[in-house]
């Protein structure tokens, strides 16, 4: 069978959180007189909960509530951890820094790319953020998808296969006609295991520079890029 | 609370059914020399089983399946009640004809006038088509959808309210947030039963110029507009 569509893989993928979420977070802690924090490990120790908490979401047991809840969660326990009462903070103030998820910036190359895609194939989020987050951050990053599916769609987060499986049911499609485009070794290696197409774009700057947490799980994917324009090339748009 | 969003009915609101569905059944009915079915009456026997089947959904107690499977069954329905035999056609035939409904020519204002809404709204829609089809349908017609959610996102059909709080929760809004847009009286009354906006478009031709069936529940609407442009030039956009 060939290639049908395209579903991503989001956040380090096709948008850079480290840097957004560092830049806004700034102005919250420079408040309270805590700009000794560094910014980016305050955004890596936010994104650490993240992949912790999804991590084993399904086998918690925990009803599916949004990723907007689960952040706002996150970085309370976060600012606890560092001995900040997040009190200190108006409600306004905690959700608006919890919405810095919906308007982080794109990889340079995430609009052009994803744009010559769109030409050829349907592309589609299959993403553990909400519908609303996907929209707005859609929005502020000018990313033409067709349609937000993954988490919220399948009422799972990944890694439970629920979310992979659904989202490509909801496409009308086999398993091994929808390719997964991630940074993340990890999420590919589900989608392998499931039987889908798999395509790595390479994002060395997603920690910084440092390595990914899950490079242990590197295969050979059917397809390997360091650009979104360049896996459009690879793919013939 | 101001207007946020932008939620669409579809099937006649923003696309042509009647003229499309006429049209591609004509060389299937050929093919077996019945050509003496008025071809609109094809068409509009086909729309009146989805009428009446999602009317009643949520009562049947069945389980939720897409509007693929549905149209499937109520093709074949109609054609025994036409004293057609399905089994006259091949399964692919079946298949490609159901799929007309992926392939619905929109009205001549429709992409220009989501494209100007766009501009300023979250645009989504909120229609019984499933996601398979909206997407089909949005890459034909030219759609550009934010999001496709609706019946098979809330696993619910239209009129069913899940339908309609489940799309606006998705959203992240309250129901006087966001705005139905229809052509049909009877599902605006049932946004506007739950709290939300509503915006009427005139789609006179929806029937080949015959009156709409729910005509008995029109209402005065927030707004009326005889276009999509129209709809885009009175909210500003």
């Amino acid at each position: 069978m060939a290639l049908q569509a395209l579903a991503f893989d989001v956040f380090g993928t096709v948008v850079d959180w480290r840097s957004t979420v560092s830049r806004e977070s700034g102005p919250y802690l420079a408040k309270i007189g805590r700009s000794d924090i560094d910014l980016d490990c305050f955004a890596d120790g936010w994104r650490a909960r993240y992949i912790s908490t999804l991590l084993t979401y399904r086998e918690s047991g925990r009803k599916f509530v949004v990723l907007d809840v689960l952040h706002r969660e996150m970085l309370e326990d976060w600012l606890r951890e560092l001995k900040i009462d997040p009190g200190a903070f108006s409600e306004a103030e905690l959700g608006n820094w919890t919405k810095i998820w919906h308007r982080l910036d794109p990889w340079p190359d995430s609009a052009e790319g994803l744009t010559r895609l769109k030409a050829r194939y349907p592309i589609v989020t299959l993403s553990n953020g909400n519908v609303a987050l996907m929209i707005a951050m859609a929005k502020h990053a000018n990313l033409p998808w067709d349609a937000i599916l993954g988490a919220e769609f399948t009422r799972s987060y990944k890694p439970d296969p629920a979310t992979y499986t659904g989202t490509v049911a909801a496409l009308g499609l086999e398993l091994q006609e929808v390719c997964l485009v991630a940074a993340h070794h990890a999420d590919l290696a589900v989608a392998r295991s499931l039987g889908m197409l798999t395509a790595y774009v390479d994002r060395p700057l997603e920690y910084g520079g440092a390595p990914h947490p899950d490079i242990a799980a590197a295969q050979a994917w059917d397809h390997a890029a360091d650009s979104m324009i360049s896996l459009a090339a690879q793919l013939g748009c």
